[in-house]
């Protein structure tokens, strides 16, 4: 009587089983250190609900999301205004999917879950670049004084990493410290993708973790954010981005900082699932 | 390594096994004869997703819904824009329901779902009564030239019943046709559930049905609904009326008219959140 | 070919030729001077579009609006920013109306506007009464030095008509010198309804203008308004209160201070809708 | 007393006569089958109310829309719920508009009231071409076996006009196989409307029925309708194109898919508003 | 040149010098611990920008807000995101007002910036008594591990002050041991105020600490929070109860929860500004 | 005791004493002329409440506001409902502030307010230039009948500064007399910036005020205004004029027609904090 097993409720119906999958997703509720609007928590359930109001088929790429393997385990259970106990169960979801042989797709929360799912990431790939896109530089090394901040989890990635391992693109916003500390560590391209063909050349062949905050999308078509700063990049700008990293090997991914409620027009959550479907095919 | 199944998400974590259930909830997302405001389709997701919002421990009861042995199947994949076989389809999940000696318990929707759950269970109990709580009489012979419809729902139940055998409650819109045709054949406490106490004591020891269409809740509290009528009845008189109803025998139940959307503070999905812990504790 | 005759938008479908109607409604699209949340000029256009969404028919009164005689003459052309002028043209507006022996009921705009029909109304009835309800006492002599304001319109009313001449109810804010100025020259019924009954005796048999304040109303129930004030009734009040006065001879009416906008549940137009019909049945 | 005639509510004041006129507007609230979010029933009625927000002279144009000869027929009355006599009485509207001679100019609702106004004047002009600027192919030949669905209604144009009459622009959703059969079958523009000169030069001199779905423009700047999707054309370049159809004998109109509760900006039926009141400038 | 001189925004104006106040106010924007919806962060700003939409004269009590000696010394700034700090800073604030002789009015921020207060004021008053008014019991030991939460708040005070020192009232959410432990060891009415008059006469004479969680009051009147609970009080039985304290002395105050974003009509924040004038008006 | 002096609510904290200041800000809460949706007024506080949620450094300038001198004065005092009073209050604060030897910066209020301030700044320079960016050209003689109107204020510009003086970018609306008379008695780049280099060429060495109505940005950014108007520019087209406007000499400055509910993401407040921490560097 299989009509009553309890309908599952997953990403576009991304129901593969663990075993055959070649992604795993989930999401991490958190946002417990996000400085201006807090909600980002409420990203995964509202990207699954929502996720039935676009297409399987993309026309980009001519792929089928369902020809996919692709497994969607949900939500995890965060120790709730823990920040050290949530990276930690980040960590071990990450590291149990990562030995699988099999790449986790993480979405937020706010930014700082990024730091949970990289540390495993780095450690099982020591080559380990990160591709990242954002509004904000996200370097500085403390904020109001705490070290595990949205606004710091780039500067704990390059702790992790190294210099000239983190390319930066469409940063628009930080204090003068991170744009100085950006220039001598990290490789940016500030205000735009403009710079994302070389960053395509420099990270060909090598193992990328791509870390996406929506914010970097211009606030007139991603207003469903805790901190939206004017003059971003448009989706089409993104996913042109997107579509070039099919030549990238990507390793790992988070897509973070959608807060649903902000945008009650809904649109903020319908970007996120296309720009997730993208990205789930480039990575398969 | 069971946290990579996929994670259910469900009313409340209403996750018994089938076999085990004494209810199994499920929903019905179809709105396409609403005659004002559609959206009802979206009733069920917003239920599920926010009812972790509210406590499982009702105070009023002094129960709690993870003591008891409900099965929430999730949304029912149904022909979408086609009434009839809308209706065969609820049809077919009540009566496996009931076939395997369990009480169903539907989220609607707009009311004519009602129909469809109403069939197969006033098969069972030739002695089926209604309990019927609306601010609409629905009791039109057609609408608009339609005979399925949510304006006509309790006039077909007639047909299937016969007279007197509806219980009406909080009715305060309608045509004079339909106020007429109520004094003839239904029992109808009007503007409010004054006549509650006297329609338990005439429902005892009956197997009843119970028909909530959430917008017999004054619009101040309930703003989430189709056709939104004011002078309904308070959430405390609503909830004293569905304690009352202990000591009846209610062998199936539906909840309808939430429309989500409506209301963007999201009370009234919160408030069917919890008249539906109520509900399912008074039937368990 | 009358299908092609151009379709009125009008309440409810109000649409009796002037020669043989009873009682004709207008909007007055004014806010100029509101002094919190402008927007009560919307309120003509978003009550006419969302009429249709309640019942001709009310089973309150056992009437229904298609059997009586009135007509809605849409929005008026208001000369825009000039308080006196506008006052003017309702004024004309209402003549027109009264010369033709029929009863003006307008729907504001902010409350100002009963100005502008009150005049020609107390020269026609020497003995007219107001029974206001409303938040606010509207006593001031003047506002910011403005004397034509909407916290100033009963104290202007009352220069036209005189001592104890406007009976007040629901009033719950105001300063100190308005509520003085009440007990001298007003009869009040502070913060409720409570003395309705007392004031139909007071007022049976005299001409009755009837100026309704929406935001008399509990903001639970009416949140689309410019000033609004917790603590007020309940739409049960309030409507009790509209039948009992059916012994009244109410001559004019109006209906101010919808300010759609501010709540997008669009219930407080609802709530407007269902008064204004049951206080047209009032009037008939 | 001329002031006293029922003011009419039509599109910013086009109220020609309906002999005199050159087009004739009305509008047809029907979403049955919208599949997602519905709500485009409420389109003509939130339009005509806020048309008076925009000027009436085009800087683009030179124009006044005072100088033109068009009629506002209003709302059409629809047999609710029922999708064949829906487009019936939609085909019948058209026809008497065509018969006299005049332009039909049809505001939705959904996407396949199209239907219902194409039979007429495919009938009238048997080398009628459509121009169909859209995010979706509409191009299945069931949706979940429905046959008449937004979903499907260029594959039903298809069969009454035949192979590459319909030219396509800004199409980013749909499945495999439609995007197949516009390979064969159509004339398509994907992504964008880049082709849109070619479409002119292929177009001029032909009878063309111009289908508007506004989920073409991206949501950023169209946020209500019922299947937002990601990476549409801007406003600038949907009234580019629409400036480039002066040189085309436009024989019938119609503009679909607004939805306003889901953008409570109002900026989506203010956008509707001025490309409507430029395709009136264009067809005149 | 005074106009010059920056202005300040405070609750009403309430801008007495500090030497001469006797009651201090200040906002506490923390939300970390939230566990359904944050945003209680933003309610000082809001009560400020929105309190001149209500008059400073209380017609309840015949007083002006002007007449009274009350400084508004702004929003706290808090160590974001470090719990335990920013109790602390809550408790240096509060120590300081305290032995000014002054008494410290706290606008949350969430429920747990309670405990920050209350410290420095049990010191001070060592019969210190709680007036606790709420939906939610806040007795829990730990939330999901952590002591400190808002779902804590109380049982924390109860290790201050001891057993039978709390009066809760309007408490209808919490897990059995919760209502457990209050029947042990605090006072409380369940679901209502009804035992107010009780309370009142049992805290006559004592110091007395008044914490009211706004979502007391049901969701009708105050959507604004977040852990919305149906079944709440009105605004009328909430403000009865507050002017029943005239009578007892209140030595502190916090009115918490205000959640601004969740109501968008902005009814939460003006139910929250009355109230908060008419505790002022009983406390002076 | 300072942290116990009432806290300033100032644009980023910008409380330079006047003394010191280079610039003061203040904001003149004034919409009474609006013709569609009022609300202009609360832009100030919308401003000054958000603008902690943007960086006070700008990586495109290389600037920090901190670094700069700035004063905030708050919002101005105005006569309610009186427009000319209205006019002289803005006119004397920027009197006082020219005569220190300061620029003025004014937050509107909707545009009228312009007319005040720029009386004293264009006796102060006689060469004095606008500067002025819109989507309107605001160039009638009069908006009906009255000659003080937010649609009339460049005309009255005019009349205080001549032909060629005011220089008009991004015009996409207004009546067929409005751009004749522009082409003769202003430069106006229509529909876009394209112009902009030119302008500032022509603008180099003179005295320019800049007038910036924020609804020259499309609506997809900026919906928060009284009179949207598809086909806007871009924020990085508005950014990028900013940029430019470095060599030019602006002694005055205003910003207006924000009204902050119609937009509840919130994102037009955080637009216009953008824009008005860009023209502050500018102009320091």
């Amino acid at each position: 009587m299989s009509k009553m097993l309890s309908k599952t409720d997953t990403f576009m119906g991304c129901e593969c089983p663990f075993d055959e999958a070649e992604i795993v997703m989930f999401s991490a509720p958190f946002d417990s250190t996000t400085s201006f609007r807090p909600g980002a928590r409420f990203a995964g359930g509202a990207i699954r609900q929502n996720s039935f109001g676009i297409e399987s088929y993309s026309p980009y790429q001519k792929k089928d999301l369902f020809d996919l393997k692709i497994m969607d385990a949900g939500d995890l259970e965060l120790p709730f205004g823990n920040t050290q106990r949530t990276l930690d169960t980040i960590g071990q979801q990450t590291t149990e999917i990562l030995e699988s042989g099999k790449k986790p797709f993480m979405i937020g929360g706010e930014h700082l879950v990024t730091l949970g799912a990289l540390s495993p990431v780095a450690k099982k790939y020591p080559e380990l670049h990160i591709l990242h896109f954002d509004a904000h530089a996200d370097l500085r090394d403390d904020y109001l004084g705490e070290r595990l901040s949205h606004a710091t989890v780039m500067r704990r990635a390059w702790e992790i990493l190294g210099d000239k391992r983190i390319y930066q693109g469409g940063i628009r916003s930080g204090d003068s410290r991170e744009f100085k500390f950006a220039e001598e560590h990290t490789i940016m391209s500030k205000f735009n993708l403009n710079r994302m063909e070389n960053f395509i050349r420099a990270l060909e062949g090598k193992p990328v973790y791509f870390s996406l905050d929506l914010d970097i999308l211009d606030p007139s078509i991603f207003a469903g954010t805790g901190t939206p700063e004017a003059g971003g990049v448009t989706f089409k700008e993104l996913h042109h981005a997107v579509l070039l990293m099919k030549d990238l090997n990507i390793v790992g991914c988070d897509v973070v900082e959608l807060a649903p409620h902000y945008d009650q027009s809904g649109i903020s959550t319908m970007v996120a699932c296309k720009i997730i479907r993208e990205i789930l095919m480039v990575m398969s």
